[in-house]
């Protein structure tokens, strides 16, 4: 499985990373239980404070566990994962382990107690600072606290859910930079 | 500038166009007022109703048309209006009329007072539900009501921002059905 060699990563700028759409994998844990679910519905609310807004469903196992330990890590795939972040989609409920299954390492977090998703291209460690939407839109609403991010490639190629089963797969970059106002950059 | 033949698509289906995370153009009118913006943050709240939920910044003009008409139109540009996404986000106010500007054609909309851009792939058609959430998050909370989709092709080339000035291109597209359960589809 592919390894990515990472560094911190400013927390305000982690919308480079969630903004162009891709699925994530949410890792989670509370009293010694733990969890990955994947995640295709997710926004940037603000850069500074670095708030990001995540659907969780109740239907998801993760959900008690994110809402119990007020912590989650956001971790952004890339296309060698595909089929694991498929099939954990189609899998529910605690058992079996989904890092065990999927041949997945937990690493440590600095300041979250869930376990980051190693082969990720990036993880967000991220405290639920918003538990008022929950009830009404399912949406969790998170700041990131610490971020890590691979030093290579500078863009990642991520996956965005079509719907049907259907991925679309990050393509070319192009740049505007030439057309932007300094102030919007 | 490309022209897409459209017919009319399920709203609790729009998910299928926002999802991948593309940039997108919002379009709003109040009393004989218009505007365009570029909008890169939004997420799918639910699909029955079909809920979207979009960030508006403050320092946008169209806000204030959009929170008096308490409607927008969501327009899906695909990868030849690249340019003129980019023009119309660093562009500001009220002047000059932005579909004179940019040359794009204000076509009449079935449920709102705002204006389809007519060379995007995919309209959406949307009423403000909830504005609770504006002071806090500048988030508007739509419901898509009548939407609008090209008929060909099956899947646009949209564009998805990285930051910096820099895009990605929507890339190749990939199956991964077999590996999903049936209710999940």
């Amino acid at each position: 499985m592919k390894s990515y060699k990472k560094a911190d990563f400013p927390v305000e700028k982690v919308r480079r990373f969630l903004e162009p759409g891709p699925v994530v994998l949410v890792s989670s844990a509370h009293k010694g239980e733990r969890d990955i679910m994947t995640m295709g519905w997710h926004m940037i609310l603000m850069d500074e404070p670095s708030l990001v807004g995540c659907f969780i469903w109740d239907q998801n196992y993760s959900r008690e566990l994110v809402r119990k330990s007020k912590e989650c890590v956001i971790n952004v795939p890339t296309v060698d994962l595909a089929e694991t972040v498929v099939r954990i989609g189609n899998s529910h409920g605690p058992d079996p382990d989904k890092f065990e299954e999927f041949g997945l390492t937990a690493a440590p977090a600095a300041e979250v107690g869930a376990p980051l998703v190693a082969e990720c291209y990036a993880n967000f460690e991220c405290k639920l600072t918003d538990t008022s939407l929950i009830r009404r839109y399912s949406l969790f609403v998170f700041e990131v606290v610490k971020a890590h991010v691979a030093t290579s490639p500078r863009y990642p190629t991520t996956i965005h859910y079509r719907g049907d089963g259907v991925f679309m797969v990050s393509g070319r970059n192009v740049s505007y930079r030439r057309l932007f106002k300094p102030e919007n950059l």
